[in-house]
């Protein structure tokens, strides 16, 4: 397998593919271009044989500037439990300490239990919400009316 | 009127109304709140007697480092043709100048000729694409499948 940096054609890849990985739900409209034309030096491309097998889109926080952010990672179905996810938030984290930062954030929804338990494995901590989903502190309304999430974070040491 | 620059709990304010400024169109899934949160320092809010009448969202690209990005600008319908929007851009711009960068990009779609018409007007060019609507010239699918796109550039000076 190999790691990269993302392009701007790859948007055309992996924009349609998306929805697939992910089961069918309309996931597209959170990762328009844009994402892979400014934020290519933080994002990343997992390749075996030539076909994208996962992606990792996250960026430096402009605010905060200790911070980074990750916003979309995703994994071809057929090449889950294998690693490859573990190996892109490593770019990713790697990438981020050579920039000077420490903190790596990211959000996911309480209904997606698996990313809750492998973002935890990944060594992420909750931050206490105002409201409990199965036992997951949650944000209540974060991403607007009734978009309750789970906040993570991570220090790099 | 004053403009500020954007704080995490605008999300709130201005997410719900994303939709109704935007005659209903569904627009506000465009606009999560990581931008509210980590691109705050290139994002402005114009208010009137502390009610927010318009907002522009945008960013320094990570990947070019002398260009930066509108993604998002919205006028109250009631506070249009008052120069207000002129004024969001102009704060953008010097903030990009202030950094250092001199190139403004953003993206529309061709259906919507009054945003066609506004950049055009504030100096924007069209990057020349692969086809026309409406004698624009559009990239066709840059934004996914039958989502064409006119892309502007500006060159600060």
């Amino acid at each position: 397998m190999k790691i990269r940096f993302v392009k701007e054609s790859d948007y055309y890849v992996i924009s349609p593919l998306i929805n697939e990985w992910w089961g069918m739900r309309n996931m597209s409209d959170l990762l328009p271009k844009l994402f892979f034309d400014h934020f290519s030096n933080t994002s990343f491309i997992a390749e075996i044989d030539g076909e994208i097998v996962g992606f990792l889109i996250g960026f430096l926080s402009q605010s905060y500037s200790n911070e980074a952010y990750i916003h979309f990672v995703g994994v071809h179905p057929s090449y889950r439990k294998q690693n490859l996810g573990k190996e892109l938030y490593e770019e990713f984290f790697k990438t981020v300490q050579e920039s000077g930062r420490n903190i790596v954030r990211c959000v996911t929804s309480p209904v997606n239990k698996n990313s809750i338990a492998y973002h935890t494995k990944m060594g992420f901590k909750i931050k206490d919400g105002d409201g409990f989903v199965d036992g997951a502190s949650v944000h209540t309304g974060y991403d607007g009316s009734n978009q309750d999430r789970v906040l993570f974070v991570k220090e790099l040491v």
